[in-house]
């Protein structure tokens, strides 16, 4: 009953992007008044996620399935404007390049039109400490001009 | 445009609570595989801030203009089952009882109908450090018997 | 060499307690400016892995070993005094009470000779979801008595 | 008394670098059983607090004071192995460039020589959202040459 009330953030894909929405709480903050640094890593990984979830690929199931890991190999990260308490902001990923073991994503942090945070993600699939072919169902739903699901 | 595909989460008022849902992601679980306790007091808060939004009441206006925090003076938990990745959770909290300085609510997270997590949590306004009245707005709005707001 | 160089945080038995220094970062601030509540069940953690570490109980092992592992079930919480950026904090835990499945402790954050913070906090040790005799040599060790290791 | 008895996180100048431990608790670690990617931001975050206050640096002081901040304007991060409950980490963190408005740091944590992550973090002084020019102080003393403090 309570759950047909409530909505759940629900991301939308959108020409080869994913679009998540991130409301910043509390928890979010520093004692600068704006959201700690460290926290837009925690925002854009929702957003992978929800994105994977959006494809149907469950990481709970990958890992206790096959025992691969999706892990961060590198990120460069720019952060241009700050964010602050009760902002609402979306997050875009965009697969920019899909090979046999790696996955490299833009993620960008926005409120409304203003871009505040843009980051360049790659990642890579191991398995027992070591790197792996990433599943060809998730190469194909992540290249890049595949991203947004046939509608 | 990105705003208007995505929706951000989303509570309900249904009789004298305030119903809220959370997704348990990556930064929420700890090695042992399941939620790291601690992080029930971030899911709870967000839902009394989100209660408070619902009712019109924004906390970082409440800072910015008259200073007056809320904090969290109380707390008796019980973690009776853990939560995991990827689990839809509900919040409900409920006012329990509001006095001219304080306000005390009942917060419950549940997956489906199971019980995961119980808190009474006894919230008080301060003002430079000092115990203040609750604003009348907000003793009138979260007095148990008036919480979910006209339909 | 460097580890030569430097000091990991470290605690100490004095009498029937533990004490262990927390440093306040930003990390555990939020925007009012103050340590976020939640982060003191991260700090009093610390001391409770820094403790059973001090006795020799590895957790890292205790799980990887037979797959028991402590869960908090119980925690009651008074938020006395804020913490602030750059504070330096002790934690003290003492246990109060051990039975054949649970732990009881009691756990007080000051800063120099300040309350801010008391806990009292109920451990189960489970296995595959269930609850188990806590492992005798931790229960001898931890019995209120005992706590500090002989001198 | 109690604070005689403990120890906190201590950090040591060493050539060009400062040095600073830090150990891995559960609050760190995800569900895949290792540290959570953006909990190394964390760590290398309090190892530059530590830097500055290693050189009488206070960053509370420093908001309070003159309302200047600094913050993370661009970070480049590889991720190389991953590190474990109770691992005791090392934070090198070591100035490669100053300029009036701008700090450069590269900052690797290591578990014993094993390189786990490396950053490179470009840091800017902030006053009322607009750049402006570190304080001299802050520029001597952590001009590479200088990071060591005479001995």
């Amino acid at each position: 009953m309570t759950m047909l009330e409530t909505t759940s953030a629900q991301g939308a894909f959108h020409d080869a992007s994913y679009f998540f929405p991130i409301r910043v709480y509390y928890e979010d903050t520093d004692f600068s008044g704006l959201v700690y640094h460290a926290n837009y890593l925690r925002f854009i990984e929702r957003a992978r996620t929800e994105m994977l979830r959006g494809l149907d690929l469950h990481q709970g199931e990958i890992h206790t399935g096959d025992q691969t890991f999706f892990v961060v190999a590198r990120m460069t990260l720019e952060f241009l404007r700050p964010a602050k308490m009760d902002d609402l902001l979306t997050v875009e990923t965009r697969p920019v390049r899909v090979t046999a073991a790696t996955l490299e994503l833009d993620q960008i942090v926005r409120r409304d039109d203003e871009t505040l945070f843009t980051a360049r993600v790659l990642i890579a699939a191991v398995s027992n400490g070591k790197a792996r072919r990433l599943p060809r169902e998730i190469r194909e739903k992540l290249s890049p001009a595949a991203a947004a699901p046939a509608s």
